[in-house]
C-alpha cells in the first residue's frame, strides 16, 4: 500500500482523488499495489464531500508525515506552490504537479533537488492536459534528435478562435461565452495574451534540449488583436487561425515563438477544434509525429496527474539523468526566421505593386463584405525584414504569420 | 557498454544499425552507457557495406554469445523468427521486435518465457510503425480504462485509398504503382485483405484488455472491392474511405473488426493521408487521444526498435505484469454491432422506399455520372440485420460502413 497526499482540493486536485478512487483497482494492477490517498491540503473545508475527513490546513502535516511518498501539487500559483513542493523534496517525497507556471519558473531548481533527495519531481500535466507528451518525449522517442515542435497548447484560445471562426463573432462576445461556460478565467489574459502557451513552449524545449529554457525570452503574441475581418479573409484563403507555440531546437539555441498563425485547412492542426490541443513533433528518424486530445479539463489533466503518480509510486528512485539541468539553453534573438506572412492593407489596391516589390508578395487577396483594404501573402520573409515594413508602411493595418 | 546483435539485414534491421551508428551518443546519454551491435545475423553477406564484419550466418553464434544482452529480430515470417527468439530470451536475451505477425501469432508464450528468465519482450514497432503507441498504452495512460481503440493502421492501404480518391484511378492501377514504389509488396494480400491491420488491432486488443486476442477471429475485410464508384459517392457525400481496425473492449469480451468506412471529411481520421496512421483511443478518464505518425518506412520503423533496445538496456529485468497473460479474452461473435451503412442498389430508385421501410434509410443519393443505380445510407442498424438484407436483395451491389 503506497500513501500518497494531495495539495490543493480545487478542479484538478478534486480529479486525482476521484480517479484514484473509481479506478482504484486498475491502479492497484498496474503499480502492484493499492494507492491511498491519505492527507488532502486546502484551507477551505469540504462538509459533505467524502475528502473532507482527510482535509488538513497545515502542510507540516504532509512533510512530517512518513507515510506519505508522493505528495501531488494541483494548488497552482508560483510561490507558495514552490515553497511547499521544495519542503516536500527535501522530506524525501516524490512531487507530482500540474502546475506549468511553477514548472517554467522554477522547475530546474525542483528537478535538481529532486536528483539530490533521489526522489521523482515529475509534471506531465503542465503541458497538453490529458496528452501525455512529456512522457512521449521523456520515454519513447528516445533515439530520436526531435528538431521541432509546433502546437496548439492553450485550450481557452483555440476554443475561442473556433467559436469566432464557425460564428463570425467578434472576440469580447466569444471571450464572455468562454467565460461563462468555465473555459476562460475571470481575468483571462494567461491563455489570450500567449503566456500560458509560452511556458508549455518553454517545458517542452527544456525537455527536448535538455537545458533550461527560459519562457520569459520566448517572443509571444495573443489572440487579442484577431478580429472577424482576419477570419474573414482566413475563410477567404481556405484557411483557419490556429495560436500555436513553436520551438526549433538547435545544438546550441532554440528558435521558440508564440503566435496566431493561418494554418491550410488541410493541415492536421487545422482540424484542432474546440478546447483539443496538438503536439506536431518532427524528428530525425520519426519523420512527423503528432499527438492530440483534451488539453484542459478536470478528468483528463486529473488523468495525467494519477499517471505520474503511478510512476512515482513504481518507480520512487530518481533516475540517472535529469529531465534538464539548470544551464541555461541561449533563446536565439528573434527576428532572423523565415516565413510568410498575411497582411491587411488600407486603401485601394495602389499599394499592391509597391508593397509586392518590397515583400514579394504573391497574392492580392478581397474578402467579401470587407471594403476599404485588401490583403497580402508575402513571399518568405525574415521576422525583422516583415517587422521594419509594418513600422515604415502606415497602411498595413495587422499581420498574421502563414504556417507553411 | 551494452552489445546486442540484430537478426535479420533487410529494411527495418539495417535501419536499426544506422540509427544506433548515427544516433549513437544521443543513445549512450539515454542509456547511461553505450550499445555496441556485436553481430547481424543474416544468410547473405553485404560485401562493402559496413555490417559485412558482423554478419554471422548461424544462429548459435548469437545465442550463445554472453555479452550479448538485447537481441533485435527484423527478419520477418512466423516459425523461424518464433524459433530464434526462443533461443533467445531462454538463454537470458531481452529480445525486440518489429514482427507483428509474430507477436499476433506467438506473443503470448514470448511473453511468458521472457517473464520465466527475467527479461524483456518488446514490440514497439509492430504496431503503426515509428508511433509509440504501445509504449503509450503500457505506460501512458495508465490510470485509464481504454474503452476503443479505433485507427488507419496499415499505410499501403492508406496510400492506395489516397491515391484512388484524388485522381480517381482505380484499384489494380494504383496497386501497381504502389508496388512499383515500394509501398506495396508483390504478393499485397497481407496489406490489400486486411490482414496485417488485423493482427494490429489483435496486439493492441491484447495490450489493452491484459489477455490473449486472437486474430484469428476477428472479423476482417480488405479493400480489394472498393472501386472508383465508391470513391464518387464518397465524394457526393463529403466523405473519405479508409480502412480501420476497431476494438471496443468491454470486462469479458472485445468486439473487433477491420473494415473499409465512410468518414466524414471533418472527422480527424479523414485527414490522415498516404502512407500515415493514426491511432484514436477512448478512455473514461482522458476521453478522446490520437496518435499519429509515419505507420511504415525504413528509419521510422527502426527508430521505434531501437526505443525498446534502449528500455531493454536501462531496464534489463522483466515488468511485474505480463503486457497480456496467455488467458484467452473472448472475441464477441461479429453481427450485434449497431451502426449505419452505404450501400450501392441497381436499377432506378424504385426499390427505395422498399429499402428505406426495411433499413430505416434516410438519404438517397446520386453520384455524378453514375448510372443505372443509387446510393443509400441506412439509419442505425446491427450488423446481422444489413447483412440478411444484403442476402435477401441481390440489388444491393455493395455496402461500406459509415464512420459515426
Amino acid at each position: 500500500m503506497a500513501k500518497i497526499a494531495v495539495m490543493g482540493y480545487g478542479t484538478v486536485g478534486s480529479g486525482v482523488v476521484e480517479i484514484l478512487r473509481e479506478n482504484g483497482d486498475l491502479v492497484a494492477e498496474r503499480c502492484g499495489q493499492k494507492i491511498e490517498v491519505k492527507k488532502v491540503l486546502d484551507l477551505r473545508d469540504f462538509p459533505g464531500d467524502p475528502a473532507q475527513e482527510l482535509i488538513v490546513h497545515d502542510i507540516a502535516e504532509i512533510v512530517g508525515d512518513d507515510e506519505i511518498s508522493v505528495v501531488c501539487e494541483t494548488m497552482g500559483g508560483v510561490d507558495i506552490a514552490t515553497k511547499f513542493v521544495t519542503q516536500c523534496l527535501e522530506a524525501g517525497k516524490s512531487v507530482v504537479t500540474s502546475n506549468k507556471a511553477m514548472v517554467a519558473a522554477n522547475g530546474s531548481a525542483l528537478l535538481k533537488l529532486a536528483q539530490k533527495n533521489n526522489v521523482r519531481f515529475l509534471f506531465e500535466a503542465s503541458v497538453g492536459g490529458g496528452i501525455p507528451i512529456i512522457r512521449n518525449l521523456r520515454t519513447c522517442l528516445t533515439a530520436d534528435h526531435i528538431q521541432k515542435i509546433f502546437g496548439i497548447l492553450n485550450g481557452t484560445t483555440n476554443y475561442m478562435l473556433t467559436k469566432m471562426y464557425d460564428e463570425g463573432a467578434d472576440y469580447d462576445a466569444v471571450l464572455k461565452e468562454a467565460q461563462k461556460k468555465g473555459f476562460a478565467e475571470a481575468d483571462p489574459s494567461a491563455d489570450v495574451e500567449g503566456w500560458d502557451a509560452c511556458r508549455k513552449i518553454a517545458i517542452l524545449s527544456s525537455i527536448v534540449s535538455g537545458r533550461f529554457v527560459d519562457f520569459q525570452k520566448i517572443h509571444t503574441e495573443g489572440i487579442t488583436k484577431i478580429t472577424p475581418v482576419d477570419m474573414a479573409y482566413a475563410k477567404a484563403m481556405g484557411r483557419m487561425i490556429r495560436l500555436v507555440g513553436e520551438s526549433v531546437v538547435e545544438d546550441d539555441q532554440v528558435h521558440a515563438m508564440v503566435a496566431p498563425m493561418m494554418f491550410d485547412k488541410e493541415h492536421a492542426l487545422a482540424g484542432v477544434n474546440m478546447e483539443f490541443n496538438a503536439i506536431f513533433l518532427t524528428s530525425d528518424m520519426l519523420g512527423d509525429t503528432m499527438f492530440y486530445g483534451q488539453g484542459a479539463g478536470k478528468l483528463p489533466t486529473a488523468s495525467a496527474v494519477a499517471s505520474d503518480v503511478i510512476e512515482a509510486v513504481s518507480s520512487p528512485e530518481a533516475v540517472k539523468r535529469s529531465v534538464w539541468t539548470d544551464e541555461e539553453m541561449p533563446v536565439a534573438e528573434f527576428g532572423s526566421e523565415n516565413r510568410r506572412f498575411f497582411a491587411r492593407v488600407s486603401g485601394d489596391e495602389s499599394l499592391a505593386d509597391t508593397l509586392g516589390a518590397q515583400l514579394g508578395s504573391l497574392q492580392v487577396l478581397r474578402a467579401p463584405g470587407i471594403a476599404g483594404e485588401f490583403g497580402i501573402v508575402t513571399g518568405e520573409l525574415a521576422e525583422e525584414t516583415m517587422a521594419a515594413c509594418v513600422k515604415a508602411c502606415p497602411e498595413i493595418i495587422s499581420v498574421i504569420r502563414m504556417a507553411d
